[in-house]
């Protein structure tokens, strides 16, 4: 060991990465903790959870991406606590980490507004497991349903409702549309799979509230077109296995899929700082804590609210952007030159995909949907994607679809499959 | 519901696919029945076990490769018994099924010989979901190394055992040892992958004992080329979490995986006919059971002893050409040309594969070993693999790593890994 400073990144999501990339040549000794032994694209996830990508094309092992890093170390293991007052972190195996600069970017997970005992039936969409979980789901909803006799019984196989209007609900939504009504058209003999309806739903005023609303109209026009039933200001007051309570209405359905709420990492209520109703870190002008400017918190897992446009949203440039700045900040300051000018968010637009050649992009003040909105989305994308062989891959996917109407990776793993899902496996 | 003939199909694997296909255009209705959803290619299954491909790659959903034979049926349940006086086969989900012709294709799982305590230590490789236990264990092992202070226990961890010499077995060998050899060269820090041990344990006298001597005498010194440890006439007679007792030794692994023995589907024994030590039905020259000309068993589920050179090994194109045969005698019977000649195995030959650029190949009169082995090798899977997304998938997902020594599905899903892998783990 050297007595060079030590710099703790807890998650090697976008923020935590480009922290570690951003201390390259640095003197210092950098440790990424991550449960996970791999970085994962989530804007892509949808794209697992709907059966167009396979896992491995939007995740990449974190040691491999790092391995070029000499000065970098990565543990498999999860961050439980951290003690500013000793710089420690505790770890789930059992040890500690003691570090002098520290860089929280942990992210969120799916969060049920108090309604935890949704879970079960309603599962949100942040790791690979919670992909293949839905994946799973759709996939043996429409098996159930050719074999259902009831024609009641069997419609509510073949109702997918999606909680939440942000990009990952407008995303899933018209993905499952196209299932429905491309990919899965001549599988079945008993069911016509376009019988299937797909409703999101949003309890704000429109879809896309980050958006502009003349993009938010555009984005419902579009999932309007591909037959997704979209209903806004309507709050969802239950689900159960069977069913949705929303606006009154009562919706039969065993396919349901949470894009409704975040809820912060756990560990941050350790960090012994004020949160928000979302679990977020108030962080100051420079990404840290009050009272510790050798502890950083990014991405999902920070509440920034020094912006001139606001907060700043839940988005992966904004978590890289941290990263890059927090390493910027400590390799400053390990070189004795502190400067600490304040974060500044580069707002280089935001992008949602609908369908095949459908989307909506505000970039600066370029508003646009369409074709032209879904090109950019896909050149952003897999720009952006990790790794050489996964672009490659990605991109031969995707013209094989765009060209086929076809989902490679229509695959129900998990579980035995000869009974509808019950509570308990969501549980499993 | 027509009164044509019904043909039921258990088992989407090769021979069952083969007979569905095979009755292309014959006034029958077929129900395959399944109780997975897609059709695995199996012979490529240790690709997804050792971290290069990943599971879409290799499996197709079973209704998208029948969705054009309208005659055909695909039904995803499982079924558990057969009645064949009252022509009716059973299903998990509660309903029966009746048939005019039966075919079983319900291939083979692996056996412990008697000692089922055993697979909770040494996961056997048949499904996806045994490829992904594998992975997993085999990725964690490297994770749990690079944590572990303690030489010994260090070392234990680098120790991967394989039981069985056979093709699953050799291949499984020859991918983890390029595995700890190249792969993982400079992603871990405090451990060199190299140091890994890969032992390849088999009882009888050769490794690949239905290959010509010659042959397993070039796949060994092929294995032991890429460092791996190949001992034969050494029989195994204990596992358990961390260790192998075999001929005198006991070998300190947590990553121990079975590649030795097959039982055929327990479905076969409800059909009332003699079945073989591994649970087979000893079919007649047409592949049949006794007695009853209208049920078929193909396969790893068939001990077919007719054949001249003796009986038929449990490999795809037995399965296959079982298949093809069956759809034929069932379309001559269904056109009142009952002609059953007995069922003729074409030989085409046996590949198996040891690493980058080496295999051995038994292919009629030529035996040979090396690079152009390993050209045939994959000139016959690409071939044979279903579907031209994966064909061309495949090809590039091997392109990449025959230029780079990566492989890219080097993921670690499923359960929380902050802690070493327990029996428990294995039989969740």
């Amino acid at each position: 060991m050297t007595t060079r400073p030590h710099v703790v990144i807890l998650g090697g999501g976008f923020g935590g990465l480009n922290a570690a990339k951003g201390l390259k040549g640095t003197p210092v000794d950098v440790t990424v903790v991550d449960r996970h032994n791999h970085h994962l694209f989530q804007p892509m996830l949808y794209q697992v959870a709907t059966a167009a990508l396979s896992p491995g094309d939007i995740a990449s092992p974190i040691r491999s991406i790092l391995r070029r890093r000499r000065n970098v170390e990565v543990l498999l293991d999860e961050a439980t606590a951290v003690d500013t007052t000793a710089r420690q972190v505790r770890l789930a195996s059992g040890g500690t980490l003691a570090y002098d600069y520290l860089v929280v970017a942990t992210g969120a997970n799916h969060s049920y507004f108090g309604h935890d005992e949704w879970a079960p039936f309603a599962p949100g969409l942040k790791t690979i497991e919670d992909a293949l979980e839905i994946r799973r789901r759709v996939l043996l909803a429409f098996e159930h349903a050719e074999m259902e006799p009831d024609p009641v019984a069997r419609q509510a196989y073949l109702n997918f409702v999606i909680v939440g209007g942000g990009p990952t609900g407008v995303e899933l939504a018209g993905a499952l549309a196209e299932i429905k009504r491309y990919v899965l058209r001549r599988d079945f003999r008993r069911i016509d799979p376009r019988e299937a309806i797909v409703i999101l739903i949003e309890a704000g005023k429109r879809i896309l509230p980050t958006y502009p609303p003349t993009l938010s109209d555009k984005a419902k026009r579009s999932l309007r077109d591909l037959g997704v039933d979209v209903r806004t200001e309507m709050t969802v007051t239950g689900i159960d296995a069977d069913s949705v309570l929303a606006g009154g209405w009562r919706i039969p359905a065993h396919t349901i899929i949470w894009a409704a709420g975040n809820r912060a990492s756990p560990i941050l209520a350790t960090l012994g700082v004020p949160l928000d109703r979302q679990g977020r870190v108030l962080v100051e002008p420079d990404c840290t804590i009050p009272g510790h400017p050798e502890v950083f918190v990014l991405g999902d897992a920070a509440n920034f609210a020094h912006d001139p446009h606001g907060m700043l949203p839940g988005v992966c440039p904004v978590a890289m952007q941290m990263g890059t700045y927090a390493a910027r900040v400590i390799r400053d300051a390990v070189r004795n030159r502190p400067t600490r000018r304040p974060f500044h968010y580069w707002n280089k637009g935001e992008l949602a995909v609908i369908g095949r050649g459908r989307a909506v992009a505000n970039i600066r003040r370029l508003r646009f949907g369409g074709f032209f909105a879904w090109l950019a989305w896909i050149f952003v994308h897999i720009f952006f994607l990790i790794g050489f062989r996964n672009r490659l891959l990605v991109m031969i996917e995707w013209a094989i679809s765009y060209l086929t109407y076809s989902r490679g990776a229509r695959l129900i793993t998990g579980r035995s499959v000869d009974r509808p899902p019950t509570p308990a496996d969501a549980s499993a």
